[in-house]
């Protein structure tokens, strides 16, 4: 796997810096004749995309995709898929004095430390912008996987900002109920419960006084076809940790039982009836394979950086996993896409 | 990356089941001229193997390596370095009845399932017993970074088992004492304050009792390199968290400030300053890069699976965490090994 | 390898359809700091492009390349480096006819057989106009070479033309006058000798006449850096030959004395003595490993397929050769590139 | 690509010297429950062996193949197959002198330039002997060929040796009769025609004599699958021409109408009606894509350096081309069941 490619058989290549002219991705092995779905890539784009709501950084990107190959008369045609934004909102000026004085938490000093020469500007390619690379390559492994296996859906949530927390009930309500799981689908805020409307007011907050917050996200892969996964090295869930802690701001992935699994006794941990553990104990994936269950995992994101500080004229995300929750929705239909196209040489036939 | 390949630059490939004729690897991308060091090979097979404690697991192997080629007079050749070792207390017989009845939270039938004939005897490849070949490959990437990095050690330690907890202060007591440190790198029970005795007992009793704990595990790399980690899909943590979540019984890994990174606000958590966050916030790693000091991450892993069922003629471990120490030991430093022959063409010179 | 990347450190991924938006590659791995030549890129696509001379196809592209990412203030960042040209003469409707009958020699049918659906607008991706790609990375790779190996230079000549052939001696005192090899860079028709003014009067007759001639073209690699190419599967000869025999026309490969080895007795082919072999025997690659001394190959090029058939309406080039040669420098820089960085690990330092 | 590894889905990564303690293969990628089949393998292995006829080295290994894992039950599992062979007659001592004396036209020299340090013994990795891994991998992938595309085989010939030419009428009516076909498949010295003899007889003065000749091979894939080839990079073509050069003693590859494709002008090399070119005129492949049609190409494999030099007490083969022939059909199996796998997910169903 080169630095800037994710994937073996659905390969997707990413570029582009935050205040460059734009940025993409190339994605290679994606089969012909797949139905090219610009709604999908939209309205992933969509949520990811500053300046969508006044609880997010107010940068404005519209985010218009343009398709440069690989698709023709609506559908993919086996060669490499390339599609770009342009960028259109970079102020570099406001980033000017970064150039002089690295911004704390942020990785511009690393990268100028690492290739002795770097892009200053809002952060170059170590910017959260790099993301909408992914989005659009998870947009077409989601359009893959919507033909290949129709029931499998990624849907992500807040489990919790900082100290306030969603309600998982409603949750798991929510997604047994297909219609407003399909509702839920554009929404950019998922956060549930009672806590909602405060949770969005200290966001609010937050934004004037230059606070910011992490969050834990909670993603589901519902009715995942089974037998995904490659021992040894290519288990489901390594692949899916690789790429959950790609993405910038990350700094812990669990799923199933994930870290309360170390405090169970075996006896309990094992067995099907207990009430504690019961059928989701191994988390939808055993020996490094979907079982066909729902998985679910949870990824730990760490408060934004851009907060009060030489970078105070940037703008910034109050709590960059309202936004984010679209970019690891691409990265697990990455792993899926990439895993099912792997798991059509294990047998002869 | 194969199923059964990691790494990109020191690049490994593994084979081998656990009841077949033996398991090994081979490593291709280490550079000519490293002196062969048959001691870290040996002690770190000698951590992971079965049999060395009464609180692991009676099935006993020698683990002796023969390196087939890539060494010659004492010295690496630059040519692939293929080690094995042959399987030696291989008792098929006793997994006769997991033939007809596959183990409750083995992955036996899983294999079965995804490619339609698999080795029943004692799991297979999916057995714990492939990690041997990850223990070779790792001790030939420590013997990389004892030359390249000479400071740079990683070390392991067991943070809980079930609801016991080592004492951390004596641990990063014990870090600072190179004396002590030394003296720790054979230590096969890496636990370390009150409840190691209790703990112990605990253990023993478990292996009678046919029960068995899960285990947090925490790993130090101590004076890492600086500018390892490849943006963007190999960033450091990343390839950290792929390498971890590979080996089979884990269900969670985070770094630094891990989850609790969700918790503290912003404001405190970037504040180099303040007293609950301090050096350590950013865990060692920043923009995917490694910054040069100590990075700290931690692996959940699950309650062992070989209790009481259709396996309790097989042997089984009371925690599997103990032995597989030297297992995500030997992971980080095939992660170290790789990122620092990547990060040789960061630059022209 | 993926199917549209070539390179494993210089790593670089080709797009684009012959009719559709545009075409252009990402290259992974170029190292930071390196200065861009706009100069070297430019004058490689002219004599690429079809519409130069009187002897090539009239289909005229202005091939003016587009950088997206990866090269910040004149330098690379080590940052994938995006780089395209938009398509601005397709006329799609020339090409209407094929869509029901494929064009002999083409590919068309074999696309549409392979991936069930294909882009059926002058051959899709299976057009030549694939190699603009190609050129523009290897231009990079040149820059590169330029830099870290300012002696290496490639230059292609065209050996001959159907029944024609070009002057060897004229050739190789060619090369070895700084001055006129220099000029002939920006030479299109790179035919040397006597039978020059009758070949390219055969050839404006052949594109009248809807004729074609195929050319054996002869490239040399002068003063490579030695010991490049990774024994066994990766050696200088045969990353050659696969980067040779990928392009489209091409229907065979030599280097050094290739066919006429065979023949010669092992004495003489073996003595560096004997006049008939003497210094150049290995071809400047022994054990695939460059020796530092020049390399000399040969490819084989095709007739070109586009004359008198369905496709009459199309445009054609007499010889494809003419164009080719800046393609196969292209290529034979990316094996150096990739070869060069790759050799930055066979040592310990 | 990795330096010893050829392949993408069906991986084979090569290990061992040639007076090491052994060499092999390890292939990742192969499906499961395939039926293992020993008299493919050792078939093969015995042809590459030398020893085996008057006519080729003295050097006498017994090829004896040890599977270690990967096969259970006469099946493979879908899990990595290694397989390797035991050194048995290495008289290192013969190469003592070559410590001080690098042997001319051998790599000695040359892996001690690019590695610093190198097994002077026969080679080491530069020696022929490497080619038994090629053999053993391609073993495999001919068995899983013969599974999944009966009809497909490889066969490959001695076109001439120095001077001395087989019959091409001969070896054709071979092909066209099924009986003589099978039977020739153990054959050794596959030379046919009246010159066969005389041949023989030159080859055994030249063992005596220490002369050596050089071979151009003609090997043919008949009946391959059509649709195999995956466009830009990894063509047909350019796979078999990568494959065939990375074998050392290989000077130059064409296929179909080869070097004399560049003479005859188009109108008659596109023309399927004239008697010159006819069906055979792509070669089988069009657009880097089989077309099922037999394929047919050529390698031309230099004289045998081992003569008499300071290597002279070594053995040494009068024409490697002999030997090499299950080395090169070994090659094309392996570009087979690698493009065969690839092509699995060029569609969507």
């Amino acid at each position: 796997m080169k630095p800037n490619t994710f994937g073996d058989r659905f390969c997707v290549t990413s570029f582009g810096e935050s205040h460059g002219v734009g940025l993409g991705c190339v994605i290679d092995g994606c089969p012909a004749g797949l139905t090219w779905n610009q709604e999908i890539l939209q309205n992933n784009l969509n949520r990811r995309r500053p300046g969508s709501l006044d609880i997010v950084t107010a940068r404005n990107e519209k985010e218009i995709p343009e398709v440069i190959s690989g698709v023709f008369e609506g559908k993919t045609l086996g060669t490499p898929i390339a599609v770009w934004v342009r960028n259109t909102d970079q102020k570099s000026s406001d980033y000017s004095q970064i150039k002089k004085k690295p911004r704390a938490g942020h990785a511009d000093d690393m990268w100028k430390m690492k290739f002795g020469f770097s892009d200053h500007r809002g952060g170059g390619r170590s910017s959260g912008r790099e993301t909408v690379s992914r989005v659009i390559a998870g947009s077409v492994a989601q359009m893959l996987m919507k033909r290949v296996s129709p029931k499998t859906k990624v849907f992500g949530w807040i489990e919790s900002i900082g100290e306030m927390s969603s309600d998982e009930k409603e949750v798991q309500a929510l997604l047994k109920n297909k219609k407003k799981q399909d509702k839920a689908e554009t929404e950019i805020f998922r956060f549930y419960g009672k806590q909602r409307n405060e949770t969005m007011e200290m966001l609010k907050q937050a934004k004037l006084n230059g606070e910011s917050y992490g969050a834990v996200l909670k993603i589901g892969i519902l009715n995942p076809p089974p037998s995904l996964g490659e021992p040894v090295f290519r288990k489901f869930k390594s692949d899916l940790a690789q790429a959950m802690m790609s993405v910038g701001a990350t700094s812990g992935f669990d799923f199933g039982a994930g870290f309360t699994a170390a405090k169970v006794p075996g006896t309990k941990f094992h067995s099907t009836k207990h009430p504690e553990t019961g059928p989701g104990t191994y988390g939808g994936i055993r020996g490094g394979i979907t079982t066909g269950e729902d998985i679910f995992f949870r990824v730990a994101v760490k408060p934004t950086s851009s907060i009060l500080d030489v970078a105070k004229k940037g703008r910034h995300d109050p709590c960059i996993g309202i936004r984010a929750l679209s970019v690891f929705e691409s990265m697990a239909y990455l792993v899926l896409a990439d895993q099912y196209l792997m798991a059509k040489s294990n047998r002869l036939e």
